[in-house]
């Protein structure tokens, strides 16, 4: 560009940004040689230049080598919406990666920094991203040494102990647990804090894992759990579906809920107020997580001394339903509500 | 680069993506140039090289200078929800891209096509993209000469004449019209529509118009509509919020829904299935057009012969609850139903 010109790569920049005490003719002349060449600075170039891109990330890195549309299962969704709002309020677009593309995605796009949802304790991606100076703020802490910008999280060892304590307050002597097979903090956290209850209670565990991001396995580990000879009375199921993956599991096996079997999913789905019957879920309240990494992490990018902390965790909180309440016992009949005596 | 490797851009390029037929210590020495350097390839350089980029936009480009958060929208939400995961399950990254930015983001992010919502009749943006020679797909028939690859919309104009139709079953006399007074052609169609209709039935035109991306503009809107001396006995309004705007300004002037006036808007929310009394509304399916516009999308960039034309008209719901039914005149006295007699 600046060879066709003549000029120098300074007169170049100056002349196409308004910038420098050039005469009008040479500023003209520059601009004439772009608009012919179809000259446009490159993404890289234009970053260096004005140090900022206006372009943040958001990706799940940890599931798998095929598509994984994680917009499909309802945690992910509402969590993308909250930081698409807040990245757009702010003047920022929001690039919602695929954890793996035939295409060079990453290369392709000046990000100033980036979201990752759900780490692997060895995430190399994140690894990659803060090689190259760039804010990583994570959806999950970190496990291990993952050197992250910021994080925001649930307490999720707190939130699986309450649940496990609400199944044996309604009577669940064996509790099971349905639970994924990748490294996530999110699996690893709630798995151990299962153990640990088990373990502290005297109970025997009784777990099956399968690869979450398939949304096929879950159906096949629910009956995997009560097939098993020591069947749960109870089970707290980690993912989005394993609500319905349960119910249909405990009808091929004859079993009600809640009589026979109480359930609890995680999940932010809207469909298991009016499941036959409803199910208690766990909310992970997605929206106020997807708004808190966003804005931890333009304030990263823009240098702003933050209010916030830099590892926040935010509440959940348990929907209680038919599923996780039992009956009263059948044995005992209450009175028939009469007409008031005097 | 290449002076500082003293090779050829070529070899430069050979070396570092593997390609071409050199010595092993000349490969090895560009690489090493290369990471003393820090030298990555421009998005630009990258996607001249492999064609594509594997990243596609998504962005409302309409409204205003103000940062505009689309995504509070349900409308919005669902669209970008549905196009995102189609994305995703392609292998593409989705931009989401804000209408305005202090940043170039447009020109930091090598885009391989780009899907826009409800341009508006000059859209600059779309000319622009469409002038580089990128794939732009639209949602909503784009007006007048807008040179779009492909579109995917409603049939607005017989929703409305649907909606109005239903509204004259169910006793309306004079039914009002809360629009927007951007050009878009959802606004725009909807409101010729509603013009026509007025015209056919010999009814004068009742409306208030107002700048539909300001959350606070619809209930002043709504308010001036009512308040009007020639009042309508119905109203459509054409916005997610018009709904609650309505309502809470016949609260105000005292008028029952839908004894006294009848309403209907265009939302997607579930809210309006719990209001008091639950509200008409028109959905637009904006799931079923974020799959395919993004499918319509990344057919033309990948060269794919489409089986599916290039104009998609996908059908409308509307979903009628308590706001637009009339119950029946208090005069007729149905008589109670006694037990059943020989």
């Amino acid at each position: 560009m600046a060879a066709a010109a003549g000029v120098s790569i300074t007169t170049v920049s100056d002349a196409l940004n308004g910038k420098g005490r050039l005469p009008d003719a040479t500023r003209r002349h520059v601009r004439e040689v772009a608009d012919r060449l179809g000259y446009r600075p490159s993404a890289a170039a234009r970053t260096l230049r004005t140090g900022k891109s206006g372009l943040i990330g958001l990706t799940v890195t940890t599931y798998g080598d095929e598509p994984f549309t994680f917009t499909e299962f309802a945690y992910f969704a509402e969590m993308a919406r909250a930081a698409t709002s807040a990245a757009l309020a702010r003047g920022y677009a929001l690039v919602i990666l695929p954890a793996t593309s035939r295409h060079d995605v990453w290369s392709n796009v000046a990000l100033d920094g980036t979201v990752v949802i759900d780490p692997s304790d060895q995430d190399p991606v994140v690894s990659e991203l803060v090689r190259q100076g760039l804010p990583v703020v994570s959806d999950g802490r970190p496990a291990g040494s993952l050197p992250v910008t910021a994080w925001v999280d649930n307490d999720h060892e707190a939130a699986v102990l309450g649940i496990l304590d609400h199944l044996a307050d309604a009577g669940a002597r064996r509790i099971g647990l349905l639970t994924g097979t990748s490294t996530d903090t999110y699996t690893h956290l709630s798995t151990t804090a299962y153990l640990h209850w088990c373990e502290r209670v005297g109970q025997e565990p009784v777990y099956e894992a399968y690869p979450a991001h398939d949304p096929c396995a879950g159906a096949v580990a629910a009956d995997r759990l009560l097939a098993r000879p020591d069947r749960p009375d109870a089970v707290y199921g980690l993912f989005d579906p394993n609500g319905t993956d349960l119910l249909a599991a405990a009808r091929r096996y004859g079993l009600r809920v809640p009589d026979d079997l109480l359930l609890v999913c995680c999940s932010e789905s809207t469909v298991y107020a009016n499941t036959e019957p409803p199910i208690t879920t766990l909310s992970l309240k997605p929206r106020r997580i997807g708004t808190a990494v966003v804005q931890l992490l333009i304030d990263a990018i823009e240098g702003v001394e933050s209010d916030h902390p830099v590892e926040q965790v935010i509440p959940t909180e348990l929907i209680v339903r038919t599923s996780s309440q039992r009956r009263p016992p059948r044995t005992t009949v209450s009175p028939p509500r009469g007409p008031e005596e005097e």
